[in-house]
This record gives C-alpha cells, structure tokens and sequence, in this order.
C-alpha cells in the first residue's frame, strides 16, 4: 500500500476489492481497520486499539446476558435492509426479549476475497447506525478473509452483552395455562422480502423487511408493570418454531386465533403464490410476549402506543397439554395443528 | 427425521452430513443442537434453551473484557490441534493476555452443506474439552448452514467475556522506555505446522502447533508481583506484527537480540524452505510481555516455572524512538529493521 513516494494510499472505497492480505494480520490489515471500521464505529473502546474492550462491570445489580448470531443473509441488500442494519438487530433483540438493556456487541467478519470494499463500507454504516439508533456500542471486533469461492462476500457474527434488572425474570419455560399470547405485529414480512428480491419477483406493493431494534418496545413493556413470563422474537422458523419451543420449553400446549394474525395483504399474496405458510416466515422487528391473562389488555395498550408495536394483537392462549401441541382455531372456524416444520425450510434468512 | 414409524432417529454421526435443514430453525437444526452441541458442552446456561444465557455479575469487582474472534483455519484438523480447540484458546488467550480471567465464551457456527456430522462431532468436542482445561464455560451459540460452495467446511466465531481484577492495567500502550521485553517461548511453531499440513511436506519431525490456553500461566505471571505494562499473543502476524503493534500504540521503539529468540530447528528449516521469516509466522500457544527493566528475572522465573513457558527467554528492551522502529540486532552482530510485513501473508492460519 505504499506509494511510490513511501506514502500510505488510502483505500480506494470506489473501485477496490478486499483481498488476502486485508486478513493477514500486517498494513493492509490494519490499515482495512482503521479506515473502514473505526472510521464508522469511533468509539473509546476501539480506540484503544487492543484485541478486546475492557469495560465496565454494571454498577446497577441485576444478571447479565450474553448471546451469539452469526448472520449470512443473501442477499446481502434486501428491501428495507442489510446485512449490517440485520447483524445489529439480531443480536439487540435477542438481548431485549430476555428482558436485558443491551450494552455492548462484538463484531466479526468473514470477508471473501474479492468483495467490494464500497460494499463493505456501506455494510459496516448500516451497522454503525444500527447501534446508535439502538443505544448499544460496538466494542471489538475481529476481521478474517477468506479466498474467493470459500465464502460469500460477508459474514457477520455479533455477539451482545446486556444487563437484566433484578425482579425481570423471562424464560421459555415461564408460560402457563392461562397465560395469555400477544404478538407485536405482522409476520412473515422479513422472509418474504428476502425470498421476493432472490426470485426477483415484484408484486403490487414492494415488501419490505422488517429488521428493526426492539429494546425501546420492550422497555416500554416492562414498563407497563405487566407481568410478563416469556417473549421472544420469531426469526428463523417464523412465529410458529417459536411458539412450538415455548410450549416445549414451558411443557404446556397453545391455542391461536388464525384471524387475530397480523399478515399483510402482499406477504399474504407472496406466501401463496410461492407455497409457504407465514407462520413460518422469518420476522426481524417483531416478538411475541406471554403474560398473565389479567394483564394482557394493559400489555396489549403498552405494545401499540409504541411505533414498532402499533398493530399488536392478542393472538392466542396457553394451556395445559402434555403433547405440548400448539394449535390454531383457522378463519374457516376449524382446528389445525401448527406443527414444528421438518422438512425443508428458507435457507439464510438471516 | 420422522422414521416410518413416527419416531424421531438420532443422527447418523458416522456418514451423516449437515444439510440446509439443518440451519432453517426447524425440527433438524433442534436435533443437531441437542446431539452434538448440547451432548458436548452440558452446562445450566445452554441448558434453559433460551436465545442467549442469563449469568451473574462479577461480584468480585474490577472490570469486564470482551473479545472476538472468527476462525477460519484451512485446514480444519492439523498437527497439535483442529478449529475447535483453536477457537477456544484464540479467545482465551485474547482474554488472558489483558489480564482478564475468561469466565464465558459465545460460539457461532458457519456450516457448509455437505460437511461431515463425524467431523463436526470432533470439533465440538475438541472445544469442549479446550473450555474444560481452560476453565471457561461455553453459554450460548449460535448455528447457520450456508449452501455447498458458499463456505469452507465450518467457520467458528468464538466471542469471550472475562473479568479482570482492580489494579491490573494491562494495554498496548503502556509500554515505556527502559522497559525488558519477553517471550514464553518458541516462535513459528503454529503457522508451520499448519503450511506443512497445506503443502504435505514431512520434515525429519513432525511440526506441531502450539495451540494452547495461557490464562493459567498468565495469572502466575500475575501473581509474580511483576509490574507488567503490556502482554499481547503474536497471533496473526506473527511476533514482528505484535511488537510493532504494540511500539505504535505506546509511541517507543524496541530492540530486539535475535539469537535469545527461541525457534525450534524443524520450523527454522521449514520457514528457510518455503522462504518465511519465523518473526512473521503464526502463534498460538505464545505471549510476550513488555515490564519494568528491575523485575524482568522475576517475570522470567515465574514464566519458567510454568509448563507453557519454560522456554521463555528476555529477548529485547524498549527505548524512545520518534519513529516507533522495532530493530533487531542479528546473530552475526548486524542490526535490521523488523518491519510492518506490508505485502502477502499466510491466509487462513487461524
């Protein structure tokens, strides 16, 4: 990289590409680094320039989570996001439905040779402006490459740390017979964003995704006082995989009402047209919250005075059931199983 | 999964392969977290099913640290270790080297359709059993399965949380003029157990990789009450690329003494052979710690006396340079420049 003078060059964010040396560990390495991802993420962490962060231990009390995503989303660019907005969210909203203020994400790159340094700039933006919309801080990271045909342009892994305050307890394992099933929104939106820009299919309206940061909905939940046993955020395997693990986890059975499902029209008509069920879509900005039944109304008015929450709906109840069986009362009026899928599912979704 | 009659089978861990299911969120991707991952890693963390683990705060006070790194090692299985017990130590030692005890580790999975179940069964196993010696409880994870050509086998992310205690300040910058420079032991070793393994080359002996956990001899270098400014593992890079590092961060310069540098003869062959310089080449089982000049012949003695460092050898001294050179004086009494490597470097070491 240096000039015939024996100057370093900046990178050339227009036209260059990531290559070999950009993960040896030498110049290109740092220099990839420091114009690249510290230029995006400036934070006194990173700055420091070792191979972690050293932080804080939270001085309010409470538990800490930790939780892990590695996101290989193809496209990368999909309608309504990235891969870098998407490896963000992910990880923030794993955090938010364990009921923890997200603090702090580690960030890792598999990068393939040959990828666009302005795509990956544009990637590393998105994330860095994930973060701050999130209130979260990107504290390390790590940067590999691998050769060409080895990967698949990018690769994100983030891992977050968050702090749980002491009397917030939520589990898959805390629903019970009762308990009522409320859903912060419309589903299979994520999915089937992704799988229209794949198949290069446009329906009347575009649909977009709907990755989105939810700590701020979920504040606003617990803040409601509602006593909430489990939420959790249906991504891969949609609505109806995370349903089936809080009724394993939690040993119980579930009763939905199909026609209380928030599906929009596009989604509803792109489902169709492809053969899938948005129950088993991904979603990225959505969660679903059980709670004691007396409070669901209470919770229900929390969720939809929130902007990521304003067509929430109370979707279902819990029950007892030792087959731990979640099923759905159709729009027909009939009963159907919604079953954990086995079979083939979308691949890199997320 | 279903068998004929309705039961689900184990998986084939014999010719078994991960497929796209595998990764979707379903029934495939529940099965071959339970089979192999959870068989492997048991803990009360990984065990509540949650997306992300729930544990204490550090009572003991201090502060946190966190690290990350993705592993991409080609090939997977080499001489003295595999990807999995490589993306524990990489991390520990990340951890350790700040002077953090490593208390939690994330690991997220990038698996390549195709990719034998036995292999990955080996791997998983291989990090369980690094966690296990190194003390470190493995919490969450994550698994995605990407399509036949799009990967490279698996990809390991492995992210670190530890906690280090008040009055260790440990950092890059740290490093002052008058300051002894010392190294745990032989260089190389890692980087060229892995391009014997690539190139299928047999040297008189077999090289192996260093790959191993330095927290249990970094908490007695610790406890040596050696006033230690700086500790870095020469990773990628090798140990040229740390010290250069580390000579930028603190704004000195260092002079290194090549013939105190321990390098195993089969590697100083090896690297003559394929025309390397050990200085640039891979560890993964190696620290050098930069401390004050007066307690260097403690420092040392307690490295020796510890079974990861008793090859361990006082190799430079640190001196005010404006233009932060790392300098060696050679064997045969001339001095060189150990540059930044700025062109080509080893893909894919860790």
């Amino acid at each position: 990289m240096k000039t015939s003078k024996g100057y370093i060059r900046s990178l050339d964010l227009h036209k260059g590409h990531v290559d070999l040396s950009h993960g040896g560990g030498g110049r290109a390495m740092a220099q990839l680094i420091e114009e690249i991802f510290f230029a995006a993420f400036a934070n006194e962490y990173l700055a420091r320039g070792n191979d972690g962060a050293v932080l804080p231990i939270p001085s309010e009390g409470g538990r800490m989570v930790m939780t892990t995503d590695a996101h290989v989303v193809s496209p990368l660019f999909f309608p309504g996001g990235d891969i870098g907005c998407l490896s963000v969210h992910g990880t923030v909203n794993d955090l938010a439905v364990m009921g923890a203020r997200p603090l702090w994400l580690a960030a890792s790159f598999i990068l393939e040779e040959g990828f666009p340094l302005a795509d990956l700039q544009r990637i590393v933006e998105s994330m860095a402006s994930a973060a701050r919309d999130a209130g979260v801080i990107i504290v390390t990271g790590d940067t590999k490459v691998v050769e060409r045909g080895k990967g698949d342009g990018v690769f994100i892994t983030t891992t977050g740390v968050g702090v749980v305050a002491d009397g917030i307890l939520l589990s898959g394992d805390r629903a019970q017979p009762g308990d009522a099933i409320l859903l912060s929104g419309t589903i299979g939106d994520h999915g089937m964003a992704i799988m229209s820009k794949r198949e290069n299919l446009t329906f009347d309206a575009q649909i977009e995704s709907d990755t989105a940061a939810l700590n701020g909905l979920v504040a606003d939940m617990l803040a409601s006082g509602a006593d909430i046993h489990v939420m959790r955020d249906p991504t891969r395997g949609g609505l109806a995989t995370a349903l089936n693990e809080i009724a394993k986890q939690s040993g119980v059975g579930m009763l939905l009402d199909e026609a209380s499902i928030p599906v929009r029209t596009v989604v509803e008509a792109a489902c169709e047209f492809l053969g899938f069920d948005p129950l088993y879509i991904a979603n990225e900005g959505k969660l679903v919250a059980i709670c004691a039944a007396a409070d669901a109304e209470r919770l229900l008015a929390a969720m939809c005075a929130h902007p990521l929450g304003h067509e929430s709906a109370i979707i279902g109840t819990v029950h007892s059931d030792p087959h731990h069986f979640v099923q759905m009362k159709t729009r027909f009026g009939g009963h159907r199983n919604v079953d954990w899928l086995s079979g083939e599912q979308l691949p890199r979704i997320c």
